[in-house]
């Protein structure tokens, strides 16, 4: 009997739709993309060039393990640490909204469902089930869980500001009340960091990183 | 009474050495370095650039959720998740041994060693400790969840190259025999993905992404 086809094989191996494993590989390399959605924030490398999702999420989810103690409730971090691995994965589709950009933000909500119903799709029906509630977990903001994600998402930005003489903030001329009023989140989410944001805040805007 | 001066305040606030919350911060920031250090490992975007080591990790990371039913035995996701995410912070000061170059591999585990002191001796003492057995275990590949997170750590650039025409491996001259060596740790961390390793392999011979 002669060897299957090249291209048969590859499929069998790596690619064939109807098995599960196939859809996990397929759904591990489409969300390569990630690494190419760029933020605004600004990494601390003398270039100071524009962070990825990828670099952040992968920045949150470790300040997950190390800051847990400042949840103002015990958190399952395995569940916080998912969800920050996730939860900008809709960004392939949608793209990176600016925090301080209003007309983006208009429609964003919308782009991002989308996004979320096509990649989480993507996987077996158990894993995409799983999956897309941990993102609507992380967006509705109700959780000890969630809210402590989205603490540490607003949090990360803030600190690389501080070592890149203002980054993002000087870039798009934003003021101490958008940021104060972004940070609120850090206020619910892990309110023991707060006075530590309205610090960082108030020193920015003594540099002049930030307009008094 | 007259505020602080602004270097006491911003000291205050983020920088001091002395409280426990700067030097989690600190760390955070020291870790930005991470998304500056290459692998030879391509990414899937038109311009293939090199992936860097925060990228990796979080991929990972996302994948040890994703695969975790293809452990040999049932593992503790979030060690596994942890382990992950600090694999490679090493690098920043040991930089990234290329998995074919044996004589860079030579001192690599000195190197490391001296890296793993340094940075995770930025931490407050009790997750200074943690983290170090972390990273130990991950090295030491004598856990379920040790093995379980290297076989993802070699699985993944594999699938990378499976996207980018042989990528690390035809930029190298690579062989089938060095890579199936190397993929060895998936045979033992993840056994049932280990066909599909092979028929990776093959595939890349018979396209001529490795030499037949």
């Amino acid at each position: 009997m002669s060897p299957l086809p090249l291209e048969e094989r590859y499929s069998a191996a790596r690619i064939h739709p109807m098995t599960r494993l196939s859809q996990q590989l397929n759904f591990i390399l489409e969300i390569d993309k990630l690494k190419t959605i760029l933020r605004q924030t600004l990494i601390t490398s003398p270039d100071c060039r524009q962070e990825n999702d990828a670099e952040h999420s992968w920045h949150i989810a470790l300040m997950a393990s190390l800051l847990a103690e400042y949840a103002p409730s015990p958190v399952d971090v395995l569940r916080v640490t998912r969800m920050l691995l996730i939860h900008d994965l809709v960004e392939i589709d949608a793209g990176d909204t600016f925090a301080y950009d209003a007309a983006a933000n208009s429609d964003k909500q919308e782009r991002e469902r989308l996004a979320a119903d096509r990649l989480f799709g993507l996987l077996p029906a158990d894993q995409a089930t799983e999956f897309r509630a941990l993102w609507d977990e992380f967006e509705a903001f109700m959780t000890p869980e969630s809210r402590f994600a989205n603490a540490l998402d607003r949090l990360q930005p803030l600190l690389l500001n501080t070592r890149t003489g203002g980054g993002s903030w000087r870039n798009h001329h934003v003021t101490p009340a958008q940021v104060l009023a972004r940070m609120d989140l850090v206020r619910i989410g892990a309110p023991e960091l707060w006075s530590t944001v309205v610090a960082i805040v108030d020193d920015a805007c003594a540099r002049g990183w930030l307009p008094s």
